[in-house]
């Protein structure tokens, strides 16, 4: 099986569940126990902290333990406003787990405006800027499109933002950038910065929400006060560190200008048989979209499965809904939007791998249209 | 070493870091993935889902994983009321982690009321009675508390609140209380109930909100719809596999009558040698609360480490916290609760092992009043 799919990314690095193991093993005590045991844990907890901040390039803010990127995403659009009255911005090229809180709070009378894609995959920077206003409270750009790959200029936008709307606080869900573009989380200009470790190496079930220094956000979860008093709750401690342990190989394996130049030939592969690119903007390297004209990507998903290519289709998070929201904001149909395949590329995947994949999904999608079955 | 703490009850059991490795290792798909890999984790989790319904008696209502108690207990609380404007009724026996969401909301307007306890320990009945009413929203009574062991009559708590208050829901916290009471969650008559999994001998970061059939409640995180649309974000497939397979083992080797009398024991060695009990009402026999006279309970946590035992004061949750707002509600004075220690003891432990440290307690407790230390 060649995995080309969120499979491959959601693949748990061996060191990273060596960490999980050793935790549970060795270091099981309770982290707010007041007793050695306890404190070793704890201090293991924050030497992982500092360890992430480091390789993620945000030491100028806080990084707090989450669940994973769905719940740091409804934590930055329930609780990251001051003025709890102000409006809110997100994009209509949001992951679900920011669009569906924001849907959440307009219904209950927020309100709440969408900024337009281009047709390249990037958010039209225009109509956020034509949406903020002195009222906004938060504003919530994601920084590489899950779908297609395309990355946001978050450096800029959050700058421009901040010009006309000084007490927006700017949030943006980094799940399929960080490590993934060349930026650091300092250096975007951020309040709060998401992060998933589960498209890292980690399990699933753990990441965090960054907030940048001298910004405040209400608690996500109260109890205990864990976590400095910003989410409460036992931690997580084996996932703790099998999150330190995986960002860290990330880090050492991972090659951006082989991922970018791979990328590239599976591009060339696919247009020279047909199939359109979805997404012109600057890419991540790590996702493809592609569109297989004529032919149902749930079709193809099968065949090619069958024939050992596991590719996706949509987010595989919203995998059961119609349609394709972020796709048809850029200007697709739904039915070109039902004939995108997603392509995930990972850290460390074989070159020869990936393009005798893409050669079978050719050839899958042609067995298909000549069957007349797409 | 000795641990007659939570150390004790948060170690996690053999078989679970087997399924969580085996998870991590093997299972390692998306379960919201719609192609065979994805489908066969999903159909993992559903069966896990089953088995620990079966398990705990809850198959009149619908498990949905959390990342633990702390998230189930919030979830309750913010977002278990068909009437948002009704009042919420909870203990002064509530662990924090339901305690400080109802603070939460008492200081953003809501009408919350705090009942009673009683001086064994267990909920003033009599006082929920005169606090609810026809307007009450929902009503949150811890079943086993975590600092006493005492354990609540929650069935004929909750038949005697919807009697006079038809319309509210019943929340109970039963961390410290699943498969250590004897009752099944199904016959409490609940329509919420909390299980955390790392006192069953799941890892830390794992939980579950029971919610009966027919009762609603709105989602607790927004996005991608997982678990049923109520707690979006990829599921921690790894923890799930472990929490199931740590609850059977629970179940297998938990005996409460051998719990009860080695509890019996420890009692006479305490009340022989001038040590007081707190909280006479049914207990779990998981936990024993000791007051040591004239010994501060920090000293002699020390002492005791230093001597092989490791002993726990207060919630390790709220450890730095001054005071204990639960034992002084029980109507204990600040001096004797802070000279009171918590021994929690777990399932398999040994009788000769845990006399023995009741033994060691008992003589470091001597050693710090003749040196008039304490």
């Amino acid at each position: 099986m060649i995995y080309l799919d969120n499979a491959a990314t959601t693949k748990v690095f061996d060191c990273a569940i060596d960490a999980a193991i050793q935790s549970m093993r060795e270091n099981y005590f309770n982290p707010n126990a007041t007793y050695c045991g306890g404190v070793a844990v704890k201090r293991n907890i924050e030497s992982h902290r500092e360890a992430i901040a480091r390789e993620i390039g945000a030491v100028g803010g806080r990084l707090y333990f989450t669940s994973g990127a769905t719940e740091a995403n409804n934590w930055a659009i329930n609780f990251g406003r001051k003025n709890k009255k102000g409006n809110i911005v997100i994009t209509a090229g949001e992951h679900s787990s920011v669009y569906e809180p924001a849907m959440r709070l307009k219904n209950g009378g927020t309100d709440v405006r969408i900024a337009k894609l281009s047709p390249d995959g990037t958010v039209d920077v225009n109509d956020i800027m034509r949406l903020v206003d002195i009222e906004t409270a938060l504003v919530s750009v994601i920084h590489t499109n899950n779908e297609t790959g395309v990355v946001n200029p978050i450096a800029k936008i959050t700058a421009d933002i901040k010009s006309i709307a000084p007490r927006a606080f700017i949030h943006s869900d980094g799940v399929q950038a960080v490590l993934k573009t060349g930026d650091t989380i300092d250096g975007l200009g951020v309040d709060f910065y998401t992060v998933g470790g589960h498209k890292l190496g980690a399990p699933k079930g753990i990441g965090l929400l960054y907030v940048r220094n001298g910004v405040n956000i209400s608690p996500m979860l109260a109890g205990g006060g864990q976590e400095y008093a910003m989410r409460s709750g036992t931690q997580n401690t084996p996932y703790i560190a099998a999150f330190a342990a995986a960002v860290q190989e990330f880090n050492r394996i991972a090659n951006r200008n082989e991922i970018l130049s791979l990328r590239e030939k599976l591009v060339k592969i696919f247009e020279d048989n047909g199939c359109g690119i979805i997404g012109s903007g600057e890419n991540s390297g790590y996702i493809l979209c592609v569109h297989i004209p004529e032919v149902k990507a749930e079709i193809l998903q099968n065949l090619a499965y069958d024939n050992g290519v596991v590719i996706g289709k949509g987010a595989a998070c919203s995998g059961n809904k119609r349609g394709n929201r972020v796709l048809e904001a850029m200007g697709l149909s739904r039915t070109v939007a039902e004939q995108c395949i997603r392509i995930s590329l990972c850290a460390g995947i074989s070159d020869r791998e990936a393009v005798e994949a893409a050669h079978i999904i050719v050839e899958c999608a042609n067995s298909i249209r000549s069957n007349h079955i797409g």
